[in-house]
């Protein structure tokens, strides 16, 4: 949501966020920006080494930085000094979007559909024309999007936010303080069919989805229900956009994967592993805890030891891809060749 | 949707189902489990040979199981004996389910639009925020979720189902029993434009799409409307979530798909295919029945013999990747490195 | 959307569009067809040299040819002469469709729900149960579909149209003539969160999505929010569906991609670049114009050079790659098999 808000002083934020101010505690501050974007009143950030030459140019009138770059920086404006310049970001970014969400409305639109036995805190939000089913619970503070559908026996725990157009399946559970994006699918059935003479018939999915505190999930993502069985996504967990997670799927905590992932059904992913976009979990397998997939791998089996893993094609001008995927065809007929070529040269 | 409903009898059960009983047949059966999660009170299936050592250590009141295992599920407790228990536990799963759905409302929510000269079977229920346009066709027993879109002169044939948050759009048809999860885009515009000095001019979308019976539709997948022909999906296909079917794909009948599959325009998959999560099919090629397709491959010429075609960069750890990959982008000169040996070896 | 609409003459249509029509004026049009669907009453287009052998089948009523072919063409029936059918024909079914658009009611439909301080032009249409939140921009002939949600001050620039159940988030803005298919989500949340011991601090996510004319974004396609600046789309940028476009992205003019691209945070892609269906872009790098990547193939790196690039492992029958496989496993140890031999064959 975009910056535009009420400015604060510089001693408004030292005062809720902690670090060591050196300047103008009055400093208006209108916006927060990037380096390359920031007006005199604008606060700003120097996290990474790589960029400071961009203190020279930068015309932000605050600066966070850690301490090895607080002379430098004073030099030009106002400083705050802290031991994670990103960390105080991405702090100050929640805070400044808190002050916004204030405005946010309590209480339930008049368009709203709201089903019998909904127990619903008076201090959650309801959004224009959403739809909550029977017997859901909708905690305190909780904000639901226009047209969101909460379905029956559904439970959204305290502080947790749907954007516009979620939908959170019936029976299906989130804790406190999550967030999902528009688009977002949790509880849709799991592709499940029994072949019987050349067809498919259906199991239906009786499961639901069961997910912890502070997770995210992207637009558009989608989290199946179990089969009999619950999908479990553990607190912590960060689900980019389009993201498919099949039924009975468990992810530990804090783990999380970027966009256009794809894992299918019964895949146990452990904690603390940071899953690459578009890379593809094979279903039943196991990826233990502090695991990293690059970008666009398939993991076809478990991964037992944590560690970097890779699979992905290089990518070439067209042409030499042709010539290298032509020998890669016969890649096999080539290892035999090497093979035959050493049996010569061994036999005098 | 879970599996919380009035309890029933294993005699009630094998009367609706058929199979053999052996046990109590006034045993309350009051959920479908794994054989993990199963209690006194659950009815469990056990379908593949190796999960056998369960029999020892579930608690389900009853098991679904295959004559040869009949004796030793007895030891334990009651069981159902059938030909196929996987088979038998899909039906039990829809006779559990259709339990649960007699308790939808049929006709249309206060809160629905029903636009002019709808056709609307009097056993349909129309959720609530569902809009229906002009001339729409929904049969008997359709049953339409919140907030879904259906189009003018739109069909919806008998027993099939939309979840909350479909579009399903302008003269389009489905036929009986199928069922689109949320967010299931059908009749998006196929992507068509013509380059004109340097630019692009849209070309709209004049067909629609066809889809037969028995066919199930994902979360968030995409079926493009066609250019000026139709995109057919046949009777029994089966799409799950996140899937793209271009313009003027032909799906031939019983054929499945898994999750985020990207099928590109004018392509023709034949029947009983089974098409791997993440696999990508190429625009105007052809595709044999009974063609598996492994996930996350890239068919990008016709398929024309039946079988199992695969196309993946192996996963491994990242330094070894790193090193193969090195050698992948100059396959080409070592092919060349081995003739010159070969050159060498042969000339005395 | 379907070609039913009132019929046409042929003089009509060389009226509005030109080219050169040889044959009867007053034959009445009623549909724009395939070659092979073509009747007497459809106009067809012959645009590709390999498909002439159609043109002794074809039963159109009129065909749109280059001048070479006329004369074959017109031994058959009508005829419009014209440089580039292909184009014509693009033209030919917008002008089909502005047809049947002017039939669809301006102003703003009875449920839905439009905020405080919305500037609304007076020949928009605004679909039913849509949500228009507060100081919104609503252009010249827009048109919302159903189940719409555009954001708080929001801005949706002249005769663009949004499908049903799009999402146009806070603060965005989309210029003129664009459209946006079914389940798009322009201004999610960029995917920006913190490490901080062991866990991830959200980044509140401040930037807005920048969209310029003439743009196309497919269904269930996302464009993510910048974290600080914006991301943007240039002029005639067309996605088709199910494409990740996260924050801070920037993509070029006229530049198109094909359904499921994956492209990561701050990528900054050329203009007239052609992005294949599937295709994975790295975050933080960068696309000269003119670039064109095969679907399925990973861009790791920049691209500073215009060209065709690809990175795709072949298709195979399974059994076949599987030996492939096996020896890309240990490709390294390959090329060092070979060196080896290379030197033995060197020391006499």
């Amino acid at each position: 949501m975009p910056g535009a808000t009420a400015p604060v002083r510089l001693a408004e934020i030292v005062q809720a966020l902690g670090g060591e101010l050196v300047g103008d505690a009055a400093l208006e501050i209108r916006r927060i920006a990037s380096l390359e974007a920031a007006d005199a009143h604008s606060i700003s950030f120097l996290a990474q080494a790589r960029l400071r030459a961009l203190l020279d140019t930068t015309q932000a009138g605050c600066l966070i930085v850690r301490a090895d770059l607080s002379e430098a920086a004073q030099a030009r404006g106002a400083v705050i000094v802290t031991a994670d310049p990103y960390l105080y970001y991405a702090r100050l970014s929640r805070w400044w979007a808190e002050r916004r969400r204030a405005a946010v409305k309590t209480g339930v639109h008049a368009s709203a559909v709201i089903g019998e036995g909904v127990r619903l805190h008076p201090t959650a939000s309801i959004g224009p024309q959403a739809v909550i089913d029977d017997g859901a619970f909708i905690g305190e503070g909780v904000i639901i999007g226009a047209h969101c559908h909460v379905g029956a026996a559904a439970v959204i725990g305290a502080h947790t936010r749907l954007a516009a157009h979620v939908v959170f399946a019936e029976a299906c559970r989130i804790g406190e303080r999550g967030m999902l994006q528009s688009g977002a699918v949790v509880g849709g059935d799991g592709f499940g069919f029994a072949p019987f003479e050349g067809r498919w018939e259906k199991i239906e999915q009786l499961g639901t989805v069961q997910i912890g505190d502070d997770v995210d999930i992207g637009a558009n993502t989608c989290v199946d229900r179990g089969a009999l069985d619950d999908t479990v996504l553990a607190n912590g967990v960060k689900l980019d956009n389009l993201i498919q997670i099949a039924h009975n799927v468990r992810i530990g905590e804090h783990t999380a994967m970027a966009a256009c992932v794809g894992v299918a059904g019964s895949a146990r992913i452990g904690a603390h592993c940071l899953i690459g976009g578009a890379a593809l979990i094979q279903g039943h397998i196991e990826i233990v805890d502090h695991v990293q997939v690059s970008a666009g791998s398939f993991v076809m089996h478990s991964l037992r030891q944590p560690g970097h893993y890779s699979g992905i094609f290089p990518i070439d001008t067209n042409a030499n891809w042709e010539k290298n995927a032509a020998t890669l065809r016969q890649l096999y007929t080539l290892r035999s060749r090497v093979r035959a070529l050493e049996q010569q040269n061994k036999t005098p």
